[in-house]
C-alpha cells in the first residue's frame, strides 16, 4: 500500500495505491497528504478506508504523478553520509551529521522535467532515501524513539548544482535550491510496511548507465540517528522531508565529471519504493 | 501606513496601522497577510480601503502582535554582508553573497519569548533589514529592476547558535534553524513609503545596553543586488522573507563573547520599521 497525488501541478488528488492496477480516490478522506493529514492518523484512516471498499477508484492513465507529499514546511538534508561519497568529494568523513536547506519549493513530481539553471556548467544527480515526517519531532530522546515519528519513505533527488554549491563563496544551500531540484516519489511508503529501511538498495542510471549503486545499510548515521540528532537542533514537523544522504557515483567524482546536458534521461529507484524519471532541459 | 497581524500564534488576523493609535481589520480585504495577497496587489487595496474609511477598528489592547506576514516559502539569508561583521567574524569579506537559509517555522512575533537551545553556549544576536518578496522573482535582469518584486520591509532578528553554525561538522543552518529563532516585525511597511531602504540606521541592545548600530548604506550587496543576484539561483515567491545580513556588534565579535542567557532582553530598531523586544528563555 503506497499513497500518492495525481494531477495537474498545484491542483493534485491524494490517491492511494493497493495494487499494480489498482489507484483509489483519498479525497473524501482528506483534501491532501499533508502534515495535517500525516499527523491525524492519516495513513491508517486511508488503509482501513481502502480495505472496506469505501474508496471510489481513480483512473490515472495519462495523468501526471506529482510528488507524494504537498509542498513540505521544510526540507533538510544530510551532507557526506555514505562514506564512499565523501571520499569522492575530497572531503572527510564527518564525525556528526553535516546539516543543509533546500527550499521546499524544489519539491516536483517523479518524473517532472528537471530545469538546468542558467549559467549552469555542473548539474549532478544524488539518488537519496527521503524521510517523510509524521508526528512533531523535538528533543526526541534517542534514536530508537525518533522511528516513531516518521510517517513513511519516498526515492528523493538531491540535484545540486556543484559550481554553485562549492566554488561560488560559501554554504552548500546556492547549490542546492534552484527551481525542480527535488523530484520527490512516486510514492510515499508507510513506515510500517517498510521491513528494513536500513537495508535498501538505491540506485540511479544517466542515459541508461548505471552511475550510483548504493544501499542505505551504508549510512554513516542511520535513520534513526538522523532523526533524533536534527531533533536538536530543530523541531520537526509533520510533512517535512529529510533527504539521508547520496552514495558514491555523482558526476563530481567521476573521471571527466560527465555533468548533465539538456536532454540527458535520469532514472532513480530504491528497493520497494519505486521508480523516477526524469528528462533535463535548459531553464 | 504599515501592516501588521494582531492575535495568538497561528490565529493572527491582518490589519492595517494608519496611525499611532488607529489600527484597522483588513479581514474583510484578506484572509492573512501572505503572498497570494501580496501578489494579488493586496497592499494598494488595503491602503484604498482604509483611506476610504471602510474597514472596522480593531482593539489591540492587551493582544499580541503577530509576525506580519504568514509562515513564508523560504527565510534566504546574507551572510557577511557588512565588513565590519566579516571582520569581528574572523572571515574575509566575500566577493560574492553568501547564502544560507533558516527554516520558515522558525518566525514567530517580535516580542514574543525567544528560546536558547538544550545544549547551547553560543546564542547569539543579529538585527537585520527583511525584505519580503511581493512578485515572483526568476531570473530579474538587473539590480534596479530586481527592486520591484519587492512588497516592504521589516525588522528580522536572525538569531543564531554559534557552537551549532561554526563548530558542529558544517554548514551554518545548523546554528540558524532552531525553534523561534526568527523574531520578525512589528511591521510589513510597503517599499513604496521607505524612502530609501540603502539608508536605514539599525540598532540592537542587550539589557539596554548598546551592541549593534549599524546603517544599511554599509551593506556591501545592496537591496537590489541581493535580491537580483538570488533570483538566478532560486525563485523568489511572494510572501518569501530574505534577511540581507547583520553590521559588527554581535557576542561572537565581542571581547569576553557575552552569549545570551536565559532571562536576557533584547531590542531591535530599524529607521521607520519600529522596533523589537524579546526575553530569551530556556527551551
Amino acid at each position: 500500500m503506497q499513497l500518492l497525488r495525481i494531477g495537474e501541478a498545484g491542483a493534485e488528488r491524494p490517491a492511494i495505491r493497493a495494487g499494480d492496477d489498482a489507484v483509489f480516490d483519498l479525497s473524501t478522506i482528506t483534501p491532501d497528504i499533508d502534515g495535517t493529514f500525516l499527523a491525524q492518523d492519516g495513513i491508517r484512516r486511508a488503509r482501513a478506508a481502502a480495505e472496506a471498499g469505501e474508496l471510489p477508484a481513480l483512473n490515472t492513465e495519462g495523468q501526471r504523478v506529482g510528488a507524494p507529499i504537498a509542498r513540505p514546511g521544510k526540507v533538510v538534508c544530510i551532507g557526506l553520509n555514505y562514506s564512499d561519497h565523501a571520499a569522492e568529494s575530497g572531503l572527510d568523513v564527518p564525525t556528526e551529521p553535516v546539516i543543509f536547506m533546500k527550499a521546499p519549493y524544489t519539491v516536483v513530481g517523479p518524473y517532472d522535467d528537471v530545469l538546468i539553471p542558467r549559467g549552469s556548467s555542473k548539474t549532478d544527480w544524488e539518488v537519496e532515501l527521503g524521510i517523510v515526517i509524521g508526528q512533531t519531532g523535538r528533543y526526541l530522546d534517542s534514536p530508537e524513539t525518533a522511528l516513531d515519528v516518521i510517517a513513511g519513505y519516498t526515492v528523493s533527488h538531491d540535484v545540486s548544482e556543484r559550481e554553485f554549491q562549492l566554488e561560488r563563496g560559501g554554504q552548500w544551500d546556492k547549490g542546492k535550491s534552484c527551481e525542480t531540484f527535488n523530484p520527490l516519489g512516486p510514492w510515499l511508503v508507510p513506515a510500517d510496511t517498510v521491513d528494513d529501511p536500513g537495508n535498501l538498495g538505491l540506485q540511479l542510471w544517466v542515459n541508461g548507465e548505471l552511475r550510483q549503486d548504493g544501499n542505505t545499510k551504508n549510512l554513516i548515521f542511520g535513520i534513526g540517528h538522523v532523526v533524533w540528532y536534527l531533533s536538536q537542533f530543530m523541531v520537526l514537523e509533520p510533512g517535512d522531508l529529510i533527504n539521508t544522504g547520496t552514495p558514491a557515483g555523482v558526476a563530481l567524482g567521476m573521471a571527466g565529471q560527465p555533468y548533465l546536458k539538456p536532454g540527458d534521461v535520469v532514472e532513480l529507484e530504491i528497493d520497494g519504493l519505486g521508480r523516477q524519471r526524469q528528462v533535463f532541459v535548459q531553464a
